[in-house]
């Protein structure tokens, strides 16, 4: 009962062999692709001169990545099914682009490459070849999602393309090698989070081929009674398929798809005919055949079909000996080509009958091209949920409770294609709004005492950074929308993910056939210079400095310093498509310094100078306090506000950076300020003290190229931290409000004289701030209570 | 059978008593640190300002972690076992300090802090307090080797931990949350690499106390009978404690201890009896007790006790709020302190009696301070394994290949105290060589064509860079040393990771009783250039960038340019202590530049002028042409023999990089070159060419305060890439030999009208070159075939 085996035969004689003959088709048109440049049907004898110079590729996953394609065709036809195929180990990319071939889709897509022998003899030429398609199923593959490159996100992603999708089934193939990774592990438990009511079917099959690339896995060797309990641990209802025989595992494989499926629908129905919604047990499949089945068996006297040594081009020296030579052909004609292929090289008719048509095609299906399906978000206008800032400097309010609010509404006006994902941090970071209208996802156990969980819930909350990211692409990339909520330093556990995306979306970006998805948006909220509980492990504010390595044209950062301006960047950033946006605003109450109106300006320009803070109208300044980031803001201002009051006739403009960007040269990104503009803003030869949130040194690697790069002074995170005040890290890397005086002092020719009492003052506040913190364990209130007051508007400035 | 209840009551009335009397006192600690400032013992009653004015810190763990620790401390004084204790939920921080106070090692360790009513003030005072001590089990707590601040790495430590120690008992407990991040989960499997004849014992222990920060957890939630489940498939034997009634529970955990205690001592006798080892079934315990156990059960009507409000302060605003104020008292009481701690405020006797002796005491083994046991390695000379080369540009071998050698006879030479960890790739980076002397280590089955594979192996291959470098850290931690080789790109799997082992360095470094440990090493050598399998999403240079970021006296970064700089680098790094070393450097063969007495000298220096390359002797070069890397060294040769032949009068001088952070100031790094030193060899305002292995901005993030920073052009990889050949990757970034002539010709003054022939040949070269790879799938053979020939070494240079 608990694991199936082929009860019956639900293949037909004729089924078999038609099913068989598909499968020697693919792994046909596979090997091909792995080694021949010429020669396509072997209408001729196998010499060099057809096989490419450079053999490169994967064989020993593609004969199970062809026969499960092949499997899942049959029941897609036979239940009309609506499903994609996410490839795990997506080295296999020979395999799926043979597929995709067979199916047509390849061909439609490239039109050069037709289903006849020239296009074969192209499809065999361009594989991991210069100038051709790479060897995974990368993002040049119709029907992926997932390129399977970096292991580990396969069913992360599958869940994530099957929420909210509800009549998706999603076929997702796992690697028994890209089981042992972290990510993978952590995502079985996905189907906690999974209603079988309104979201779709992620159907896992685990690959249990037994090898990766030069050792065992660890789940072929362990006890299979082991494994099966691992798989009904993770809630699965595990079925087994096994064998090398293909007659007997065609059988097998077919019975266990169909009661797979039969179940899936069950479960479904179920669900979906109203009753409570429970978490059922969901069917997998573990396929245990050989690595690099029905390939050479031994070469040169070692077994290699079975072994670990199929992973990749397994007769390697076929340009320099014969006798691979002579198996490469054997090998090839193993599979009958004349059988399969036409004299025109097409698929013989029964083959091309065989897989779905249209969009029913897994490699055809809509969802896997996102932007294809994607609607734009209903947004309120983010105007109606403004701070009200009588004066900069008021309204002392936290900035993402301010934007809680609107999120609140984006999810209820979006109720199937929005969603907000975060390692249980929703409510730590002031967006508990939303569960005003939504819970959080949720189809395990309850109890009396919990709060906002519900299979309904549209929060998506697991404590795994990992399987926010991995559900949030796979959301996306099927043409949905979301924000990622993390602390500023865990979001670093997915850097490596991130750079998989930045590189989906810049390939993407030239695939005239891939739409543009939604942006991938992070909102970091426990950032750097707020950690009160936690201290040093958790202040780290260098994902911004990983994300800029991107390419410029997929990559976004904004530090916006309040509230209206993280409503106004948040809004910007849900509509636009086809970046990854980081924003990075706190949550703890800040003053607010713009109105909406102001907000909405600043944020256009990404940059300002902010008149009512600054000394200067109309003239050059002396001295430019530049600042990015909510807390260097504040300090900032605060500093101007010194300088005010003690060096009145001193020139001081303050300027704020929203849009980090800005400050590249225009030659670099896009979002670059012109030269002209920066000189303009920054002066060409005044100090420039510049304060930010992150590492300093990333500024400067912003700006080397500017005019003015030799007199700027920036001041940031050092990396040093613990437990402590927020004004004490703030003091503990310099970048304190007295601190900046003092690089005002220090950096404006010919001021050092003339404040040296000045000097002297904020040596000592420093030092009478830390004392105070030693003392009381608080800061002292003259910083926590300081407010920028003017008595009138028109003070230092008129023109707000 | 399966999951032992307490079949009896292994604590007699007075153990029990005793027992439950030391976890009160750990908890009234824990209580006290997080809301105490004075009135330690309670002697008056309660005001507010006795109360710390922020309240910081997580109490909903530490009941729980109190318990695990008293339990533990019984069975190691009855077994007299060696055991650490690895806090995975490590916001716990108030616990572990309770207990190592308890133990006295606090006291030890920070003289200020007895084991008296002063000292109790002093341990509550400091807690999360401004220059006291952080709020997690971070470096500074002693016992430590786990700050638990970024969840999901407690087990893979605690296994690291246990490699080689095999008389060692590593007590791990794991938070229920943090079981679902995908680290923590991809970690159970490590007992297939763990030996029970050579190797020490994990206990894992789940937490489950059911909640998370604001949300229940998964394991908590499903069926006891699927997680049950679970864990057997992870291999284990589950034992279930269970219960909310304190007598209760402290008999079932004991007898629980206990039989986990016997199963594993019967484990270990029966590996070492002789017989061949075979994979046991090792206990885990899963420990179902309330969150917040004993603390407040109810606040302002809500329940806390046993649920997610009891995370962090169950009582906040206790000096606000009269009745919160009242309760804290109440609860602080309930734990009768005045039976606990004497008049002077020591515990009382017969709780100083409980806890183990000497270095028995967890907080006090020595492992735990792994550099009070560290040995050095026993490292064979080098130079011993060198190519030999006898003109630069001759010997074309494998880097890594002949690193692998030297390597061997490491692991050779340190059987206990040197392990190589992979993720699956030490074979294919041509580390091969390491498996004439031992095996990768598996204590899973294995079958008869399997290589390498024993449970006494020493090379860790497991497909998750999560594990490998926590074992490794584990390891190091522990006093050991190792290195981790992994594709460049795939490393970054592990940033926020290396984060958090960066932090601990630095920390460390200012704790006067923590002992150095031995540097973390890395080796990347499936790199950027030379993915010929794979393509861009193994295409990614960003780790160093990453690791730059870190404090600079813990990271040091080389960039060898072939075999014999290699082994001079990788011998540097392993006698090195607190550091992390990242090298790059390629597997594939490539030409040799220096015999071993240059490369031994070229590492000292870690930057050096390459006279035999350049032509500018005893003169003022017209460029400089600097590389760093491998394959941007080849480039840049190869380019200076263009040079050479096409521009002999064009004053060429050649500078090649090994240690990346020589190009820094000597303010910012230590191993900065002074600015004097920078000038002579770059000149002032000669333009210079630098081809770097990575993202071209870091050599200007590293370089912009140096003089010559203006006429600095770097080339690297700028996000270019795909499945193809070796040199179009690097003509697809512009740093193809072709390209860098033209860069010089186009930077130095007055070239560009002489030399314009020369850069039109350039111009076709690139082409003629892209178009080979077109049409014949590989690289011109005038690219890859081009060697560094001088008819005399006198010929350009004489100094060799
Ligand atoms: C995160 C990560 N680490 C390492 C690799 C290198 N790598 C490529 S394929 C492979 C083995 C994959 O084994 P498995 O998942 O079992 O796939 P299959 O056997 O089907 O080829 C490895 C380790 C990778 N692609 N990703
Ligand atoms: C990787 C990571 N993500 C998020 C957090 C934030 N965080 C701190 S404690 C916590 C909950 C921990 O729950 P659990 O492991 O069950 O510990 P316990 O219940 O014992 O406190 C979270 C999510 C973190 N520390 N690390
Ligand atoms: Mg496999
Ligand atoms: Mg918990």
């Amino acid at each position: 009962m608990n694991i199936a085996t082929a009860q019956h035969n639900p293949l037909t004689e004729d089924e078999l062999r038609r099913l068989d003959a598909y499968w020697r088709a693919a792994n046909y048109l596979t090997v091909g692709q792995i080694y021949l440049r010429s020669n396509p049907l072997l209408r001729e004898p196998l010499t060099v001169e057809h096989v490419k110079p450079r053999l490169l590729g994967h064989w020993g996953t593609s004969p199970g990545l062809n026969l499960l394609y092949a499997h899942l065709n049959r029941v897609i036809v036979a239940r009309d099914l609506n499903a994609i195929y996410i490839t795990g180990p997506g080295h296999g990319g020979p395999a799926i682009v043979a597929n995709t071939w067979l199916e047509g889709t390849w061909s439609e897509r490239y039109h050069g490459t037709c289903q006849d022998e020239a296009g074969m003899a192209q499809l065999f030429c361009q594989f991991s070849f210069p100038g051709g398609i790479p060897s995974h199923v990368a993002a040049e593959v119709p029907g992926s999602i997932h390129e399977g490159g970096e292991l580990g996100y396969a069913l992360s992603h599958a869940y994530g393309a099957a929420f909210d999708n509800p009549d998706l089934l999603v076929a997702c193939v796992i690697g028994d090698g890209e089981a042992e990774t972290g990510p993978l592990a952590g995502s079985w438990l996905s189907n906690v989070f999974l209603n079988p009511a309104r979201d779709g079917a992620v159907l896992p099959i685990l690959h249990l081929n037994g090898y990766k690339i030069a050792n065992p896995t660890v789940l072929s060797r362990i006890p299979e009674s082991d494994l099966l309990d691992l798989m009904r641990g993770y809630g699965h209802e595990p079925y087994l398929v096994a064998g090398d025989d293909p007659a007997t595992v065609h059988q097998t494989l077919a019975a266990t798809m169909d009661r797979a499926l039969d179940e899936i629908a069950a479960i479904q129905q179920r669900a979906r005919s109203g009753g409570p919604v429970e978490r059922p047990r969901w069917p997998m499949i573990v396929l245990r055949t050989p690595k690099g089945w029905t390939g050479p068996r031994e070469v040169d006297d070692k077994q290699v079909e079975g072994t670990f040594r199929a992973h990749q081009v397994p007769l390697s020296q076929v340009r320099q000996n014969p006798q691979h030579l002579a198996e490469l052909e054997r090998w090839l004609r193993s599979y009958r080509p004349e059988e399969l292929f036409d004299a025109t090289g097409a698929p013989i008719a029964e083959l091309l009958e065989l897989p779905p048509k249209g969009d029913r095609r897994m490699s055809a299906n809509p969802v896997a091209n996102g932007g294809q399906v994607l609607r734009d978000l209903v947004l309120p206008d983010f105007r109606d949920y403004a701070v009200d800032v009588p004066r900069p400097g008021t309204a002392v309010t936290s900035a993402t409770g301010t934007l809680g609010n609107w999120i609140r509404d984006v999810i209820a006006a979006n109720p199937e294609t929005f969603r907000l994902f975060g390692p249980d941090e929703v409510a730590s970071n002031r967006l508990g709004a939303a569960f005003e209208v939504t819970d959080r996802a949720w189809v395990a156990a309850t109890t009396s005492g919990d709060e906002n969980l519900s299979p309904d819930g549209r929060v998506m909350e697991v404590l795994s950074e990992h399987l926010c990211q991995g559900w949030l692409e796979g959301y996306l990339l099927t043409g949905r929308h979301g924000l990622f909520t993390s602390y500023e330093a865990f979001i670093h556990i997915v850097d490596s993910m991130v750079n998989q995306h930045a590189k989906w979306l810049k390939v993407t970006r030239d695939i005239p056939w891939r739409q543009p998805v939604a942006s991938l948006n992070y909102l970091l909220s426990s950032h750097v210079w707020r950690q009160d509980h936690n201290g040093f492990s958790h202040q780290d504010p260098g994902f911004i400095d990983h994300v800029v390595n991107k390419k410029a044209e997929v990559v976004r950062v904004y530090l916006p310093p309040d509230g209206n301006t993280l409503l106004s960047t948040l809004s910007h950033c849900l509509r636009s498509r086809h970046y990854i946006n980081v924003v990075v605003a706190g949550k703890q109450p800040t003053p607010s310094w713009l109105s909406m109106d102001e907000a909405v300006l600043h944020c256009r320009r990404g940059i300002g100078i902010w008149n009512w803070a600054s000394s200067d109208d109309g003239a050059e300044p002396d001295v430019v306090l530049a600042c990015a980031g909510d807390v260097p803001t504040l300090e900032t201002i605060a500093a101007a506000d010194l300088l005010h009051q003690h060096l009145p006739e001193l020139k001081v403009r303050v300027v704020n950076v929203v849009d980090l960007m800005r400050l590249q040269p225009s030659s670099e990104h896009p979002h670059g300020l012109p030269d002209s503009e920066f000189d303009t803003i920054f002066t060409t030869d005044k100090p420039v003290i510049f304060a930010y949130h992150g590492y300093p040194w990333l500024i400067h690697r912003l700006t080397y190229r500017r005019t003015n790069h030799p007199n700027l002074h920036v001041r940031g995170y050092k990396e040093e931290g613990t437990t402590t005040t927020p004004f004490d890290m703030v003091m503990l890397n310099d970048l304190d409000r007295f601190h900046l005086v003092i690089d005002v002092i220090d950096r404006v020719p010919g001021l050092a004289a003339r404040a040296a009492h000045l000097r002297q003052e904020m040596v000592d506040a420093r030092q009478s701030c830390r004392d105070h913190t030693r003392k009381h364990g608080a800061d002292d209130p003259r910083v926590t209570q300081w407010r920028w007051i003017r008595e009138t508007d028109a003070g230092l400035s008129d023109d707000r």
